[in-house]
């Protein structure tokens, strides 16, 4: 599972039996990103066997408790594992002051650097870039500030064409240039193309999380033919209008924006703890965006 | 029930599959309480089917947040089940201002006032009292302010014996005083006693909660002789040595405390995460005080 996204929660606001608040683990090239962390996420992580000191990122979109009450309480147990490695967090400036202070009151001094870096919800931006992956935040439209990311997961090497290669005698250490695409001039003048000794790799993918927001065509651009798009559906149209007040979406809005932005697939969660199902998120969706589907606490989506 | 506890979290620090973290609700005389509240005690709430909104009191014991960060949370999700009707919180003073800052910065006003009492740490102290139960909180011995609570649920009225009152003439008006305890003399200057007509009510029950501490004898006068003592037991006598780093108990030493106080049964909780089962917490602590068990989240113990 080279980048995947198992969804440790798809519900909205308050918890219910079948789902948990948003949290979601995302598994690309070898990092390890959590993106939001309700309350419970650390059982949740717990539940679906996610190993909790293997998390390189946190990313944070809004300080609304059903995304973020949970952290606190997955640091401390970060802590109390013995963790040492440090922990990079993105979010809206406002939860460093949060979180010191709670663990100010409990006297608690983490075992490990916390490296805080705070989003703005004014603009793209990316806040990761390695050679292996690239994360972006953008704006949503929602009550308070908040942010959707984009996760890249960067082309990967060619891939080497080995029995071609040793036949004409290149040589072994010009093979990671060759895999990068180098063309190379060897030591007696002569030309070593990529292109003949190697195919390309695998191209690269993206995901993007958009919670929580009111339909918002400004995220088109960014989002625009992510293999994977998650985009919230609080409500189906039945509920339009408290979708409206609360600045939410539909299923209808989700799949209106994952049309637009032609993405491959999209799925759908925050789901309120009204509907027992996704049935009818799915068939409202459907109607717009074929491959659309309601996410369950648990699954792995492979982007 | 008339005085019931249910355990919602039994476990320490870090939740596991069996454990949450610290918990109980306590339904005294049609009194609904909440001790402490750790991180994902909502979802305890839910599945062991205790009402959100027939919650009065909270109490906090101290600021270790596997004793109160689910509060926020819990707070929320009774806010948008559209609670009206206070609630009283009892906790350490910086509580507070960490709930405050967290709702403000999620720009939530709660549909229901809250009041915030601070407990102090130095003495025992009646912080709820009314006629039908009076609870106080305690100092325990931890690493940061800790208090321990003890409730009363107050002796019943007297049992009227019917019969005889009404072969005897006795005036219905009367029998709510007579009830009370109350000798009446009547328009005729006739003494009625109110031990002809009524039988002895039930008894005053009592309950302490004792989370977390390390073995601390100077509770001993406030839990004397209480009906059921639930103390913390985070450790077995093979890590005596980190019970005493960490200022908790081992469940020898509750045991001392149950026999010492001469409580009529002990329940032990705050297991740490290392241990599967209860059953040496329970071989160690029964040699010492038979009456002893470790709780499992679910149970419920009347008083």
């Amino acid at each position: 599972m080279d980048f995947a996204v198992t969804i440790l929660g798809s519900g909205s606001a308050t918890p219910t039996a079948n789902r948990g608040l948003t949290s979601q683990y995302i598994v690309c090239a070898n990092r390890h990103l959590l993106i939001d962390c309700g309350e419970g996420t650390q059982m949740q992580m717990r539940r679906f066997g996610v190993k909790f000191q293997r998390i390189d990122y946190i990313l944070i979109s809004h300080l609304h408790g059903d995304h973020y009450f949970g952290l606190v309480g997955l640091l401390s147990t970060m802590h109390l594992l013995g963790r040492v490695q440090p922990i990079h967090i993105f979010a809206p400036k406002e939860l460093e002051e949060i979180i010191n202070l709670q663990l100010n009151y409990a006297g608690a001094q983490l075992s490990f650097p916390v490296h805080f870096t705070a989003t703005q919800a004014d603009e793209p931006k990316v806040i990761i870039e390695d050679e292996k992956i690239e994360v972006t935040s953008f704006p949503l439209s929602h009550k308070i500030p908040t942010t959707g990311f984009k996760i890249l997961c960067k082309e990967k090497d060619r891939k080497l064409l080995d029995d071609k290669a040793k036949a004409h005698g290149v040589k072994i250490e010009y093979y990671h240039r060759l895999k990068k695409g180098e063309d190379i001039t060897d030591e007696n003048g002569k030309l070593i193309k990529s292109s003949d000794y190697t195919l390309p790799g695998e191209p690269a993918k993206l995901y993007a999380f958009c919670s929580d927001t009111r339909y918002f065509e400004a995220i088109l651009p960014v989002v625009r033919e992510v293999d994977l798009l998650y985009h919230e559906a609080t409500f189906t149209e039945a509920f339009r209008d408290r979708a409206k007040a609360t600045m939410h979406s539909t299923a209808i809005d989700a799949a209106n924006i994952a049309k637009q932005a032609e993405v491959k697939k999209l799925i759908m969660g925050h789901i309120s703890a009204r509907y027992e199902d996704g049935v009818v998120h799915e068939e409202e969706a459907r109607h717009i965006f074929q491959n659309s589907e309601v996410v369950s606490d648990g699954a792995t989506y492979l982007v």
